[in-house]
């Protein structure tokens, strides 16, 4: 029998595509996973049938695929060299789809809608969720509604739009509106998957499966992710809890949050040892995919943090520009600024905390530097100009001596 | 012993990093494939292991490795139910490092320079072969100079200047720029991977490689590439050449190139059985990608597009941005115009030559969406406005019924 629960009441509910959070506290559920034995079936090419004992029950259909591969873990050359510290790994969720993790989501999110006969779904989101749930929504053949800002960006609609789902400007509060979509879905038969929803989570897992696996079946020893609704990070925690459970692993990775200054909501009520995330005002911050003022699963990643003796940090908008160029160019990986915190954090936490020389630490690059190009548009670029006749002055000025 | 050769005039040369073309008859020169049994490596996971045999001998160094994976081949599911016709793949080679099959070029060039102990690489490119060619310099820790052309445009540039290249925009005409950068290689010890450049070319046959394979060691009856310099398509022959060599397969797929109207050099010159492709003047077209006046492998690809018994053909503008809409609505895929060329192709050419029920046939996608969002800008999105209180009735009117 499955259900969803609530971590911080223990009350159960059945599972519902148009409710997802707990009625008493207000605070998202998670997919309850029953103890049994589970095994990997690295027999298959697909994470989905790869990880399937671990993921809720699932008609994985071939054809609502999109080519998903285990996106790479590969180690960093520069960066490792030049720390002198720990191996630095990049788990690079730019090789999705549609170029971000939230893929990881929706594959699972899509095929459990469509196997409860659902064939409508939805999201309210301003990025990465919604052209990965309207290019899931329309290789499956559904109608897909996204819900979206006033102010979202015209360059932020063109990657959603092109997939043409129905799409929605919606005038008013955020936050109203994320709890509004589950109103709106009970009425019109819609699954909305949002940020937190329990079965997005289960589908970030398959990403610290992966890191697992790549490490020849070893845990590493820290984990950093970018936190912005908290989804993601839960994820990655349950994987690894899971894999204790089955006795796969002794130890968890220490798994390390990290917020922009300007969002970090989370950050602050974990240093100030708050029970509960406080939410802020909204601020500026380069990294736009995770400025979210109020994250829905705050607590829970809160509480979740603690329990597994993890950290949330925070990083200002120049560390996080300075890991970005740094992992381009001495990595050749060019993501968008929000993924580029786990570097800055990283950066940031090796003048606080000892790592080991063999410690293995894994970056988590959540999406493409391509879906934030206006992010750069003020960055100088360094350019030579010249011309054809003038060519050999030019590089001649330019080679190493 | 290693060599290159023109197949024109069958001149063979030593391999040289800094002359890629015949000097007698000004034509590209590509890489001596010696005959001898190959096989695939199917035990192994990346592509450069499993197609080792069939590639120009390489320091198959992993650290100056970037993640590459074997991109998704996925059959289309709407565009196949709605044409009644053959079954519909497209190999999708935005699941590479940096987001289009140029990465096969370049993995393959950038370990062959490092191979021959150079430490220097460097592109003539205005787009994706730039970032590619950045983006690999900067994992292997070489130097990196690209020249562009004086008009790239702002954001261009942006995804290559990440990669912290050395970057010089020359004035004056880009053909002779092309040609002068291996004089300025020679002087400087710098290897220009450019276009039609023979170690890239070898690489773009790992394209034609995985699609055998993942067909189950059967080869498409048809496949369609866009065309711009003429050297993804001059690899994907060859590798299907080879495959029928060793015996691995009976027949070839019919190969067909695509242009845009714009720039239809190679086309029109097919069309006209004339022997040699004229050069076009510079037009406008949405894809951008392929906006080629001159390309430099032209007259390879018209040579053994005959002996191959293959086609090119044009498009117009409008056909591809129908194409594009199609792959993101119907089948989830967002790719650049240049990429859905390939559609559109299919598209002209099922009203004029009979495609069996039973075909397969193979779209080559190869590169992001995301990379010209720019080309989308003018396009009318289609967005509902409306506030909280009137979501209901906003969804109402869109709801199927």
């Amino acid at each position: 029998m499955e259900f969803y629960e609530c971590v911080f009441c223990q009350s159960k509910f059945p599972i519902d595509l148009f409710n997802t959070f707990c009625q008493e506290c207000r605070e998202p559920l998670l997919y309850h996973i029953p103890h049994k034995k589970r095994n990997f079936h690295l027999e298959n090419t697909h994470p989905l049938d790869i990880f399937k004992e671990f993921l809720p029950f699932l008609e994985r259909n071939p054809s609502f695929r999109l080519g998903e591969v285990l996106t790479p873990l590969i180690e960093t050359r520069h960066l490792t060299e030049k720390t002198d510290g720990p191996h630095i790994f990049v788990k690079n969720e730019i090789f999705n789809p549609t170029g971000s993790f939230k893929d990881r989501g929706s594959i699972v999110a899509v095929q459990k809608a469509i196997s409860l006969g659902l064939n409508k779904i939805g999201t309210v989101s301003t990025g990465n969720m919604a052209a990965s749930t309207a290019a899931y929504g329309a290789r499956a053949g559904l109608e897909t509604f996204i819900l979206v800002k006033e102010n979202i960006p015209p360059e932020k609609l063109i990657s959603t739009s092109i997939y043409n789902p129905k799409l929605i400007r919606v005038e008013g509060n955020y936050g109203e509106l994320f709890h509004k979509s589950f109103e709106m879905g009970r009425k019109f038969n819609i699954s909305f998957m949002n940020s937190v929803d329990p079965l997005r989570i289960e589908g970030y897992k398959m990403i610290g499966f992966e890191i697992y696996c790549q490490l020849n079946q070893n845990p590493p020893q820290f984990i950093f992710a970018p936190v912005s609704s908290g989804g993601h990070l839960i994820g990655l925690m349950r994987a690894f809890n899971e894999l204790k459970r089955q006795h796969m692993i002794d130890q968890c990775p220490t798994f390390v949050g990290v917020q922009s200054q300007a969002y970090s909501s989370v950050a602050q009520a974990f240093a100030s040892g708050l029970p509960k995330v406080k939410k802020v005002k909204s601020g500026k911050t380069i990294a736009q995919a995770i400025s979210n003022p109020n994250p829905p699963g705050g607590n829970i990643l809160l509480k979740m943090t603690r329990e597994n003796n993890g950290l949330i940090i925070d990083v200002s908008d120049e560390e996080i520009l300075l890991a970005q160029k740094l992992l381009a160019e001495r990595e050749g990986i060019f993501c968008q600024p929000a993924s580029a915190t786990t570097l800055a954090g990283f950066i940031k936490l090796k003048g606080k905390i000892r790592f080991n020389k063999n410690d293995h630490v894994v970056l988590v690059i959540t999406g493409s530097g391509l879906k934030a190009i206006k992010a750069l548009e003020s960055r100088k670029i360094n350019i030579s100009e010249t011309t054809l006749d003038k060519l050999e002055d030019s590089i001649s000025s330019l080679v190493n001596k």
